[in-house]
């Protein structure tokens, strides 16, 4: 049985490591707010036991799951996208939520002050936070995430790819296209992350799907975006 | 065997969540922090398997298990503070991740721009971000948690109380703390969120916690901080 995948349309966002994990584990789902007439919001408010607070959310059958990495960790388990140990599990985890704090953050360096206004009116501020995570958070998160690859073909745990080291491709890959010109200084000091990243990018059950329309590309309404003048060497 | 947990000294913070569910659940641990010679850093980076990016995190023999939500699905699970099902577990960690994304937000009140400068660098921003935290995404959140609870002696899942409910305790605790203007105003629209606030005060099983010096009072440190100049009605 598939489930109904939902998340906002038109951006890859937090969905888009959910479906990373659905098309390489070739999990069938449906992806409801492109290909159905139901808007999300409309969804979302219909009574349920377990109603999420915000999308990303999968439905299947009766048990609606929400938060990214509470969606993961039961994919993970349910479909062999996570160790089969329970110490493996949490670890992966782990770093699940520590990849979600740093989106949080991604998303924070063009909305520091308000999530609800644009980022043309909270610019002067997004300036200043861009700075301080590109000088400091950044490195300090990839510093992280390369301590733990131990060589140029290692993922981050148990010696195969789990949900997490998807979700740091994507991590990685969205930051490519939020800060170009500080990745390219950056990059060269993690070789190892770098790896992960192609390695993740050319992996056969991923092939398909990134060359279908179901991958969206970034724009400047998603977590990732390009504003010159928040980039920097 | 006593778990070592490690937070920083001094401030409630994220470790809070993790000793509430601790001394909630009388189960045996060191705060190592606070009793130890080692300082918290040296121990952080000290070689192991599954290094945490930051506290608060816990040691179960060889385990390391960091994020504040990890933490409690462990502990939540292996000393009955989580529902008994499966479906009941991960309703749990996300209501958890919701908790953990509202203490980020409030955090973020008073460093909109950069974890790593003070307050009083940020105040003009942080005047900016409270202002919409307080109008906008505080009765968000507040609402969303007041419809989980259907009558005045609800908790969260199951009939009975978990370490979400506990967590539920800390966050609305720390904004009446951080917020008491604001809190003040909005409170009597969230009555059976504010009976859950009540209960847990009132649990048998904290009691000498809450009147201990364990518990660590709340400060201008910490994530929950009382600025009068970020708090409004």
């Amino acid at each position: 049985m598939a489930y109904d995948f939902w998340y906002w349309d038109g951006i890859p966002g937090r969905g888009e490591f959910v479906r990373l994990a659905l098309e390489a584990g070739a999990v069938p789902y449906r992806e409801c707010a492109r290909s159905s007439a139901n808007a999300l919001p409309d969804d979302m408010q219909s009574a349920r036991k377990h109603p999420p607070f915000a999308p990303p959310y999968l439905i299947s059958g009766e048990m609606v799951i929400a938060q990214t990495a509470n969606i993961l960790m039961f994919l993970g388990e349910k479909h062999g996208l996570a160790p089969a140990s329970y110490e493996g599990r949490l670890w992966v985890n782990q770093l699940q939520l520590t990849i979600a704090d740093m989106v949080a953050e991604v998303h924070d360096t063009h909305h520091p002050v308000s999530a609800d206004a644009y980022y043309e009116d909270q610019q002067a501020e997004a300036v200043v936070k861009a700075h301080s995570f590109r000088k400091t958070r950044l490195p300090k998160y990839l510093a992280y995430f390369e301590s733990l690859l131990a060589m140029p073909d290692s993922w981050l745990a148990d010696g195969q790819w789990s949900y997490a080291d998807l979700s740091l491709f994507q991590l990685i890959d969205g930051l490519l296209y939020a800060f170009p010109r500080r990745m390219h200084t950056l990059t060269p000091d993690y070789p190892n992350i770098m790896s992960l990243h192609r390695r993740v990018a050319a992996l056969p059950q991923l092939q398909a799907y990134f060359q279908s329309s179901r991958r969206l590309p970034y724009n400047e309404n998603g977590i990732f975006r390009h504003y010159p003048q928040l980039d920097g060497e």
